[in-house]
């Protein structure tokens, strides 16, 4: 008896999970292109490819830069290298295959490669949108995959907890942003998830405000948002500070965003809808007359990118499930005034959510 | 009469010459998706947003995540706020125009993206691929990018200056991309504009390696790949070092592909066909024997992508221009021995080319 190799395991079983969901939709082949599925379906992970599984085997065309590393990496999967433009080999090779369904990332083919592909399949081949169905696999984690995240949120949280210290008036945002990312590589992360917000003052108040040349200034809100990159698996965190000593108006706000993502998390477990977490925050900021200031969703999810579903957002039907990582994050922002976010990465489980990202928020003025 | 202003005047005249080129192809609007091509238009730089160009005004959509910032940054458009799907509101507001010809960039927009658009445009408007439009106006840089570019460049060649001393036995790959990345912050830069790549030993015949724990062992190859982003623009910078005294072997291989990129180098200029700088170097190589282990091309574009139009490959017919920037990086790999890459990005003017990456090629034996 063949003894599966344990590396193998989590790839083969995806690739099983996503044989089933092909033949629920009568799908013979499917072909993915989105370079993050590629690397959840077989390890393998470059700047290029294409892979095509069918109900028995699974294929990945790879140009001569990535051979040796796929050949090596790849698993469940018969690697071939190719000189031209891969979708034509592709759509070449599906028509060697008695095939009549064969479904495509929509959510992630641009209308050229399409058009390339199509052209190389011969008639009779019938091509159907079948974006997302790897990102429906990718919505609940794997225990490997929780590893990864809860590994990178600690060490989000100790680069945070380091570079604390040098929060203070005079500071570059754009140096702090680039000590952020250094120190994450240097605790084994393979750089940041994101590009790693440090936004003071006024500038607090732009969502997503790049690290500029600003120096931090007194009496300021600072904000900090970063995550690593570990094996390929992100969090994300966001803490708010005040340089000096807040007025009562900035105690209140600060109060009302945390108290308002306590509300989220508290809400966030198996079962749960995805709305009913984001309507937690906006309640709670719609009491205190806040609401209007709360220009973005509450939350999506986290895993190989930063950025996945579940979208905790107004009005969203989808239940939670246990093994789903999610941020809770809401945010104020006053225009000319400054900007106030707190986010954890939780884990979603059947009676709670676990915080991955256990930064402090009570230490929040800096004097 | 109204003085135009200074900061404006580079994206006015980029979509001047883009409405020019859509009245070569009849086109009434030209929606723009890629987010590095709205950036280079209107300067608005952000992770979402649809543009769209008529022959008189510009339209930009944005997300409420980016409406000050969009406000504040982008030039020769109105800005429109949009809460939906931006490629709903784009459709429908082509819809209420008199228009039948509409571009948009098939080479980026998914198909998903693409079906939205369609599903809320009125029949009778005819959506026509015009990809790589923008693309084609962004090949010859202005003088105000080949600043931008030529400062990347020199923070790029001052970091790999600032490393060499750590290029020693014993050091983590991973650390030293690290140190690189943190530097290139810590000079301006924005950040690294591609993985920088630190491979060493048979690492370094992997021509996209990245980097790992390995540390780097006496008698080694080590390929530093690295390059500076600054205001968007990207240089780009190859140098080979050995670990110890190289062997005879070592050192030829070492000379061929230092002569083969000398021998590019020389042959860029204004009005060379972009295949003969690759033949140039293919040549040389085939003449010791080399050519089977030089896998890649010899160069590409660079600008606010650090791979981007012309491709100096084989057989590329299109004639290079003065004002382009290109990377000229022949490169051979063994498997199982190593690898040797050499290169640098230059700038083509009419009767040679300028290397805007002048770090020395001469000191790559480090004892």
């Amino acid at each position: 008896m063949r003894v599966p190799d344990e590396a193998n395991s989590p790839f083969l079983v995806r690739q099983e999970r996503l044989r089933s969901l092909m033949q629920d939709r009568q799908l013979s082949l499917l072909v993915i292109t989105n370079l993050t599925n590629i690397y959840y379906l077989t390890g393998f992970r470059g700047s290029a490819g294409v892979a095509v599984f069918g109900l028995e085997g699974g294929h990945l065309w790879v140009d001569p830069r990535y051979t040796l590393q796929a050949g090596e990496d790849a698993r469940g999967v018969t690697v071939s290298e190719e000189r031209g433009p891969l979708h034509t080999a592709v759509g070449r090779w599906i028509t060697r295959r008695r095939v009549r369904k064969v479904g495509y990332e929509d959510t992630n083919l641009t209308c050229a490669q399409y058009h390339n592909l199509e052209q190389n399949c011969r008639r009779g081949v019938h091509l159907v949108a079948a974006g997302g169905l790897v990102e429906e696999l990718r919505l609940v984690k794997d225990s490997g995959e929780i590893r990864r995240i809860r590994e990178a949120g600690r060490v989000t949280v100790e680069v945070f907890e380091e570079v604390l210290p040098l929060i203070r008036p005079g500071a570059h945002e754009a140096d702090l942003a680039a000590e952020i990312d250094y120190r994450m590589r240097l605790r084994g992360a393979e750089g940041a998830a994101f590009e790693t917000i440090v936004a003071s003052g006024a500038r607090s108040a732009l969502p997503h405000a790049r690290p500029s040349s600003k120096r931090l200034g007194q009496s300021e809100l600072v904000i900090l948002d970063l995550g690593a990159i570990l094996q390929g698996y992100a969090a994300d965190l966001t803490r708010t500070v005040f340089l000096g000593k807040p007025s009562r108006r900035v105690r209140q706000l600060y109060g009302a965003v945390l108290e308002s993502q306590q509300r989220v998390l508290e809400t966030l477990r198996a079962g749960v809808r995805a709305g009913k977490a984001d309507g937690a925050a906006r309640q709670l900021l719609k009491r205190r007359g806040l609401d209007k200031y709360f220009t973005h969703s509450t939350g999506h999810g986290v895993g190989l990118e930063v950025h996945e579903k579940p979208r905790l957002g107004r009005g969203e039907k989808t239940r939670l499930e246990a093994g789903q990582v999610v941020t809770a994050e809401p945010g104020i922002y006053l225009e000319g005034f400054g900007g106030i976010r707190i986010e954890d990465t939780a884990l979603v489980g059947p009676n709670g959510a676990e915080v991955l990202t256990p930064a402090s928020k009570a230490n929040w003025i800096i004097n």
